[in-house]
């Protein structure tokens, strides 16, 4: 089913009629596929709307590394490393549009649903970028912008497939696909701060280096003294030291910071399976989710 | 009219519930507005129509403006150059996407006809980068370039208002509209060689020095001797010296390419206007704009 979407995708790309743009969508390097994934097991027959959503969200993800400078997605240079950010850019903007003329297409109130996404998307970038500039130790704040940046697609996608798929309550899905996708980026926070740098397919503990004081890095900042406190912030957005990468690991283990935030992971996906009353194949999707902490 | 237009603006912006937002798009320069004006000669009651066509105008000015690293936009500095990138950036994909939703309100076929143009215009964008790296002299690829920047969303926008209007045959009105578009990309290109920066509202002479060989100046290329083309040629992409500028202009004044660009105007202006049979409102639009090459 995963190859139908990709050959849906490969199409649209296609009717575009631009060799460049075939040309640099081809460099995109291939993701999980989890809204995909989420989508067909809601809904089996609605290729067309997880290929909508895989190009948008492969053109907020170029915008995100320009927007980060990130030289690396998914272990490969990034297409603003590759291209640089002008291509980069427009190829988002290009698969954002032609995701929007295609979603023209699929029944009302699906266009709205998730044209809305994008928008809560992109403001979630923006207030990203915004929580960046300073040390942010406020987990309102925090859950707000990363609902809107990662959730909100998520949730849209489960929305809509439950829609075309007939479901009763497709709201409830929406629910669940908002929690997976905060639990999604909870998870993607925590690894960050406990893999290395191979395994992640980008720079490990960079969260914090770029700016982001991220979940966990919030708990820390709640379990230290005035001392600690001082120094954590001190850490915030420029390059790290060896010693100031142990200093933070040592305190991150003594300070139950991590177990804190897998527990919000497991409660967020309690929640979402709930909702969709334990159907089989969403429960694997999340089960899978949080195996990533163990 | 016009006030009617921006009030809905103001609403779309405001729904975003989102304070910076609002004060990121306070801060746009105010423009000349010549798709509301178009649409509304064409269709009075389309408020929605013209406020969507102009925040996807807004949209593709911020993504245009960090692609060609301009610091002005209308004699104003830019929202990159007073923010940054990164919020010029989602500030336009903010724009982009609540224009889709509101966009998915209005009946079939008007969403696609829009979201096609504004894939043509990303592609358009990209070509644009794409011809600027080397000197063209290929007038094709030009017009190719143009009509997807600037021609492809002004004829969607005639289109649409034209079905919104019930009027007999749309796609007329679509090639008024396109034809309008490139009119005034090439007015816009032979001010770029004949005004100064104050008129403008941004240097003078510009388009050359970043890389963009316009329609008079491939019309200057093809009057030249091998000797002037080498020059020519030599000055792509670069700042110009003063005696440089003084050559080219010299060159300009005796070539004739500047008189052939204008009646290339003309001849595009005759079409439109014939094709929606001399309506008043378009007559007086697209006079308006050829006064501005006198």
């Amino acid at each position: 089913m995963i190859e139908a979407v990709q050959g849906c995708l490969a199409q649209y790309v296609a009717q575009l009629q631009e060799p460049l743009v075939t040309q640099l969508y081809q460099q995109l390097p291939p993701g999980k596929m989890l809204r995909s994934r989420l989508i067909l097991a809601i809904a089996p027959e609605a290729i067309p709307l997880a290929a909508i959503v895989e190009m948008i969200h492969a053109a907020s993800l170029l915008h995100d590394d320009v927007i980060d400078d990130a030289s690396m997605r998914r272990g490969l240079p990034s297409i603003n490393a590759l291209y640089g950010n002008k291509r980069a850019i427009m190829l988002g903007d290009i698969l954002y549009s032609k995701a929007f003329f295609e979603l023209a297409k699929l029944p009302h109130p699906i266009p709205q649903i998730i044209s809305h996404a994008v928008t809560l998307l992109s403001v979630g970038e923006l207030l990203d970028v915004e929580l960046s500039a300073t040390f942010n130790p406020d987990e309102e704040r925090y859950f707000d912008m990363i609902y809107k940046k990662t959730g909100s697609l998520i949730e849209a996608s489960a929305q809509a497939a439950a829609i075309l798929a007939g479901k009763e309550r497709p709201e409830l899905y929406g629910l669940y696909g908002k929690n997976l996708g905060i639990a999604f980026q909870i998870v993607d926070d925590i690894l960050d701060l406990t893999q290395e740098s191979e395994r992640l397919g980008k720079p490990a503990m960079a969260d914090l280096q770029e700016g982001k004081t991220t979940l966990p890095l919030i708990y820390l900042y709640e379990s230290l003294d005035p001392e600690g406190r001082r120094r954590l912030r001190e850490l915030h957005g420029r390059a790290l030291a060896k010693e100031e990468i142990a200093w933070l690991r040592e305190r991150l283990e003594g300070s139950g910071a991590l177990e804190r935030a897998k527990k919000r992971v497991w409660s967020l996906a309690q929640e979402g399976i709930e909702a969709v009353g334990k159907e089989e194949r969403l429960l694997e999707i999340m089960e899978r989710l949080i195996e990533r902490t163990h």
